[in-house]
């Protein structure tokens, strides 16, 4: 990845970009960037047929994944490479196929080291929480790798 | 779903493969079932391309997917519908393209209405764990639905 | 416990007095009460030495005890009983004999039986977040018990 | 501390005594130490009134004390200083005073600088898990301190 300038708006939507270009799973559920910011990531999904368990609801692990992807944006928003290191979600409401979930996660706190991120996930007709997620980073390098 | 007869064990293998048959995200990764038991379920996947993040190991959020469908055929074995509501997951070692992994869920406690589960993800080659799963499941059914 | 007012700030001050006032270990760690309202409490602790670990630091079961007290003010705070079902939290900062701390629960999200509250616990002199704490509660009861 | 000899056992029980002996809370509400191995512990906790909340059950704050000091013991007993990070508990059946408590904290997986323990709190009356903890510990020394 080229590092672009001084800006930290800038370097976030960069990483964002260079994120989700080769995020595997962010394409088969079709994953969409809708801000980047430093500390922060929204990202939103039309819930698709393939992510859907049994019962015909959403899978949980495609709302984690959503939100995971949303944390992994975001806490390599600075420029340095960082990686989850240990996420809880609780499943507040069943999520329907087609429904439009918006996730965003945000910088809590954040050291040297590591760092703390909120991610609900909400459903965005009708503005309630469908999920809430929060997620440790942990730094592993000072930049970021480029695209192997 | 025809419930079959009163052997605990085959009531949780057919429920296991009534879940597994209409999960998307599972064939969309490849899960494979290895075993099912009251309380109990193994799952396999060996990490395929799809699975991958910008980085290319596995997505932490298809690890938990992973360990999350292993804890919902387990907490389903006994024929009543249930849930996962609460999840955390830590990501102990990374996981490569063709590593061969394995999820066992086990039951860790369980009252009427609710039950824990542990879901350790093992590295078969090594035997090493990659990511340690706790799930906590709400019944919300007396049996298992028709699938729809 | 009598019920005031329809005023739900004068309810949620009310049940916080009610709850702090027959709270053993938030009277032995000294917790005061600096602010509550409908979904929300704040308390104060200056580390006392009894709070102190084999290293000379604060026991993580007393930052724990903090933040699970604050929650058990907020989620009570609407006038309903409710009870602290699962609840995490991290250790981002040490803290030493004599801190002097803010833990400030909020709620997050709510259903009619669940909701979910953060706390971050603060050292008041720098500022800094020392621990984050987040739980989840259950509705137990339509009124507050009298106190036994 | 003075080190004891090449025996894991005998530096595990070392380390554990030298734990409790400086910890204010578990002298508070009477943890006694039942058993310490490497990566193990167990505290036994008859609940005393100094433990219980305005609803005269056991307060979850003293519960996860209880479980955060074993996982202490358990994570320093290979004789390197560790310290918890992470945890979380949920609780899982009401816990009177008088009840006599067991927590038995297991080492579940380890690296070089963390590892994670599960620590079960049984009431020994009943055999009936109480509450379920896990926590992380990272590993900050490459020795035991002494005491301060």
């Amino acid at each position: 990845m080229n590092q672009p300038s001084d800006n930290p708006g800038a370097v976030a939507q960069h990483c964002a970009e260079f994120m989700l270009s080769g995020d595997e799973p962010a394409r088969t559920f079709g994953f969409i960037l809708r801000r980047a910011g430093p500390g922060e990531a929204q990202l939103e999904m039309t819930v698709p047929d393939n992510a859907l368990n049994v019962f015909g609801t959403c899978h949980g692990g495609v709302l984690f994944t959503l939100a995971d992807t949303a944390l992994s944006i975001a806490c390599n928003s600075h420029g340095r490479q960082a990686v989850a290191h240990h996420c809880t979600i609780t499943f507040v409401r069943p999520v329907q196929p087609g429904d439009r979930l918006i996730a965003h996660a945000l910088e809590r706190s954040r050291t040297t080291k590591s760092a703390i991120y909120d991610c609900a996930v909400v459903n965005a007709a009708t503005g309630k929480v469908v999920a809430e997620f929060r997620g440790q980073s942990r730094t592993i390098a000072d930049a970021m790798p480029h695209k192997g």
